[in-house]
């Protein structure tokens, strides 16, 4: 009885705990008054998006960066709220969280990111100057915090998630600033700000949140076969749209166009070694679709940081081939291991989709770098490596920036998801129970009409209608 | 006896008059040939799109208006047909309609658009000259008359939808013409002409078609798990794209750039408040679909007016954050109360959502007009406020055009809305009786193979074959 | 007992050969190596990807032929991975296949056509030298090879598309070669190299795999419900950005203009007369899926050929009107016809959704380029028809290269139908057999646990743990 008596205590903590009817309300609107208080001291329009700045110079129309970079920021925002969303609608009864939550805390981070970011590297004058190219840094820096979501998918409340994007996201303009500013790097698709960043501090997180009882929610753990093609629309639009993820900030000109063809190749060549490596390590040769929705995607993250560079077409198919065949790896058999022996629950692999293809894709970024010369570049070598156009550094050193950055954002990204992890323990946040994870019952109004009885009635009543006539 | 034989009478009669054997073919093929005749007369292509007059002049091609707003233009193209089609989905018995009458009528709309709109102002010569800003014109009015079908929605045969069009978007282009032509209004994303003027449309439409039995067919007028992920399909598109939406047709350089920015700042903030609305209306503080779906798009709804203006991004997040929780406000008290008092069976919620936000959006507007100052603007007021820049008006004068243009579009949008509702009850229209509303089975031909028994049969039947074996 | 045990054989025999284990990797990682080898020997950045080349010369940025086409380039690869993909989830148990099949042969054929068609046609100094436009080419390529999918769609397995896809490049690229290089073809949307192309080689090869004992998996072929929500994503998404997709590389200003505007207005036009023929050729006068999934797209591929001319808005509505009525036609009476006489089993109906209405369109195209004069076109002229505008050919010369050009396409799109439906023949491919066609389960990991039983036990066991507690 008094098992019972205690296990009805802990049940009713949780029932209490996990309701979220005045937290969520204080969270959201503190963060919104604060990010609207901010932005009104902080922020202003710069110089393209300004109506008296834009027209104190003799521009023409055509050379506002909105032309330049608008058609990738929107395919940028498509992968954030589609492509990640849906991505991780493959659980059966996790849905409605997997698109709402990644709306909700991507919504909160693409604003807290603006003012990061531009605290760190956009300040002019004491004010924080906005336009598109900080639309698509806050964009990067909040599929950081996304991915990190993945990785804690189905475990978590949407207050613990706006409270990890809060921290993440300062944690990453730091990561970000020390990269790109301090030390030079190159990295404009974010192999290593936004891929390692983001998946080895989900990882760190989801390890200091090890549930050892979760196996009690193992039958939610799963999917089913709508629930995977919902989430074939995450993978597409990410595979479709990851040339203009890696190009979107890249210079004016042949960068971008350059940096979306090579990121086109990539990724291509990495969905036929997918295709390829599910097959060969499945008993019975039959494709998984956790291959297909994730480790086809490799490409584009191992491209993320050499896709700028003069890593011609077929250097480009070679990192792609690489990834794909790492990644389906690492699904099926890394994955077991990480879980059983280092206690990393991965909801959605992103171990093996951003951590290891994002190491990948900086080593190659490295090396490219290193073996950048004046013969292959030409006048564009200042676009894409100014320290070494100008003569501050040389290729090999600059080879040795990146991978020390590598390093950097490793270590920055551990040592934060370990803070962030043990912040998001505390009971108040509201985390579900083990017994009731990957269930979106806990947050969300769930209508009891349920597919299988809510069609056989449809179509039996309507007869039934008819025939009464 | 008699009872029931008047009940089959009844019953009978609405049977033939679904029927669209005949109805529906006519209205299409008499309304294309029209379309067809009156372009043949009147459609030119104007000066971007001629082969002749294009080559006439000493043009860049990237001069032409296709590069500045055809990725824009693509951008509402998805918000029309993906957003609003799929938006509609989420009844469980109804994604058939939603999604093929909204495509329907949006394809029969914009054609009409064409006409109505370049005959009120795009006239040159006796014709009307069309390219990529007419398309995004079209569009534009479609949209207001999906926000009309919304309202309805399930309620309404094809043939009556398409008659609905047909007046609607004649009376929007007379709207537009007052506001945009006679009055020198602003509204670049349609805060008044769009989603207020579709939204008190279609609801006084609704109310004159006010049906005392629908609760008859209330067991069908909610959603299922898996309709509700369609929805939400339609939701993140607008969502992502209303920057695109708000920005299309102003001025080109810092204008669009501006617009889009504001509009991008509004959502994010408007998704917080939604999210915090919602729970915070449950009892048992979970969330509510219905309330992300739509609420979150208010603030796209409310920078409308606005988002061209110098509206400063923390002014963008004021509105939309305000926008969310008027429009959950809204869902949660006001649509009840407007269905029992008012007789206004308003399906999507969208006085909610394209109604009040609308309102809002339009004030806004008329507050930002009225406080313009040259010291902010600089000789970019020459593209927000034309007439104040030449002097023609002074800032506030144009606040009250902004404020007296709201009046306006309402008294159009309610009495338009109330002759074209008794135009709509003819029975010849073929609506569905009281009892089928909701309900695809109507007007589609419906598989009666059902998911509830088709799935379990396949996985039964392939270890059955195998077993055969 | 020993027609029990043949029949075991065959059945065994059949387990043997579906099984991908060895297959589909070897394939995979053969076909991109050998990628990868002739990449790395032949293909070279162009000038506008190349960062020495690009700023060798004096150019500003938005000269860059990136921004003239990326975004058109971004909407053709949705309605090849998106729009084609999730056209074919139609069928209730082939989700998986339809976009995952599309997925690798879409990701091989890109990559196969890059070289195939810069071998015909992109050499400078024995490289190939690729950019956006390349990749749009590659893309359209693509294109044709999706659409002899859709003709086989569900009786194939993964390598046999393979193998397909291999040799339907090579075909395309040498019939496109004839067309637009020796004979002068204008073709900018590929009415007659990309749909006429895909369908009839696609109808072909049909034809040689035609399976007399197919009604066997009749049951599986045909929708439920949710999958034709499924597959409207994939309608809408191609409906959409059609415009784009013939579009795409036209000459740069007005041409890209009037294409996406014609184009825009066939299919509207052509969506009209879908409806009207649907409800028309329906006993009761229901919608039927089929129709609106397909023929409502049958406009954007009749204005494929004529839709960079000075078509005329009301002429392009004229195709588009034509080509959903011959459409809707061909599905219900042509279709049945094709299969019960000439034995070609079309699952998708490619007949009437790109066969036809692309002779359709080539033969629109061939009139409208016969009818060319210097009046209409001005200066123009030298972009939509260079031999004409040079005094190469006269107008109605070009109109009869036209005619035959689509004589041409049939027959190397027949007769390579024709040969490489025998080599599908070869067992070793792993076919399905006639009892398990349109089957996911024979190639994929499918879920055990299905919609059916997981929903009603999901939302009973929720209330079942909290009346524990």
């Amino acid at each position: 009885v008094s098992a019972l008596r205690t296990l009805l205590g802990v049940c009713e903590r949780d029932r209490v705990s996990t309701n979220m009817r005045l937290k969520l309300p204080i969270i959201c609107f503190i963060l919104e008054i604060i990010l609207i208080i901010l932005f009104g001291v902080l922020v202003q329009y710069n110089e393209e998006t300004d109506a008296k700045e834009w027209h104190k110079k003799n521009h023409s129309d055509y050379e506002n960066d909105f032309y330049y970079r608008y058609p990738s920021f929107q395919d940028v925002h498509v992968m954030i709220f589609i492509g990640f969303g849906f991505l991780m609608t493959f659980l059966q009864r996790y849905g409605f969280s997997s698109v709402g939550f990644n709306f909700l805390i991507a919504a909160f981070s693409l604003q807290w990111a603006t003012l990061m970011q531009g605290f760190f590297h956009g300040m002019h004058g004491g004010k924080i100057h906005i336009g598109v190219e900080s639309m698509i840094n806050a964009d990067f820096c909040t599929g950081s915090v996304l991915i990190s979501f993945g990785a804690v998918l189905g475990k978590t409340s949407p207050v613990q998630l706006l409270v990890m994007a809060l921290f993440e996201v300062t944690l990453f303009a730091v990561n970000e600033f020390i990269l790109l500013t301090l030390l030079g790097t190159r990295d404009a698709g974010g192999s290593m700000t936004i891929h390692t960043f983001g998946a080895y501090f989900g990882l760190m997180v989801t390890r200091i949140l090890y549930r050892p009882n979760l196996d009690k929610s193992k039958h939610r753990n799963s999917s089913v076969y709508h629930s995977d093609l919902f989430a074939m629309i995450g993978t597409i639009y990410l595979w479709m749209f990851w040339p203009s993820f890696n190009s979107a900030i890249t210079a004016h000109g042949d960068d971008q166009h350059r940096t979306a063809m090579n990121t086109y190749y990539s990724l291509a060549a990495c969905t036929l070694s997918t295709y390829g490596m599910s097959a060969l390590t499945a008993h019975d040769g039959k494709l998984d679709m956790v291959h297909i929705q994730n480790a086809a995607l490799a490409g584009g993250v191992a491209a993320g940081t050499a896709g700028e560079m003069m890593l011609t077409p077929y250097g480009s198919m070679i990192v792609g081939f690489l990834a794909g065949i790492i990644s389906v790896l690492g699904f099926k058999y890394l994955s077991p291991i990480l879980e059983e022996k280092l206690k990393i629950q991965d909801t959605c692999g992103v171990h093996n989709l951003h951590g290891m293809p994002g190491i990948l894709g900086a080593i190659v970024g490295a090396v490219t770098a290193a073996v950048a010369t004046a013969d292959v570049y030409g006048d564009g070598m200042k676009d894409v490596f100014p320290d070494v156009a100008s003569g501050k550094v040389d290729a090999s050193y600059q080879g040795g920036i990146q991978a020390a950055s590598l390093a950097v954002t490793l270590g920055i990204a551990l040592l934060g998801g370990l803070i962030v992890g043990f912040i998001l323990k505390l009971p108040v946040f509201g985390a579900p129970s083990d017994t009731i994870c990957y269930e979106d019952n806990i947050y969300w109004e769930v209508s009891l009409t349920v597919v299988s009885e809510s069609f056989p009635t449809h179509f039996q009543e309507i007869p039934g209608e008819n025939s009464v006539i």
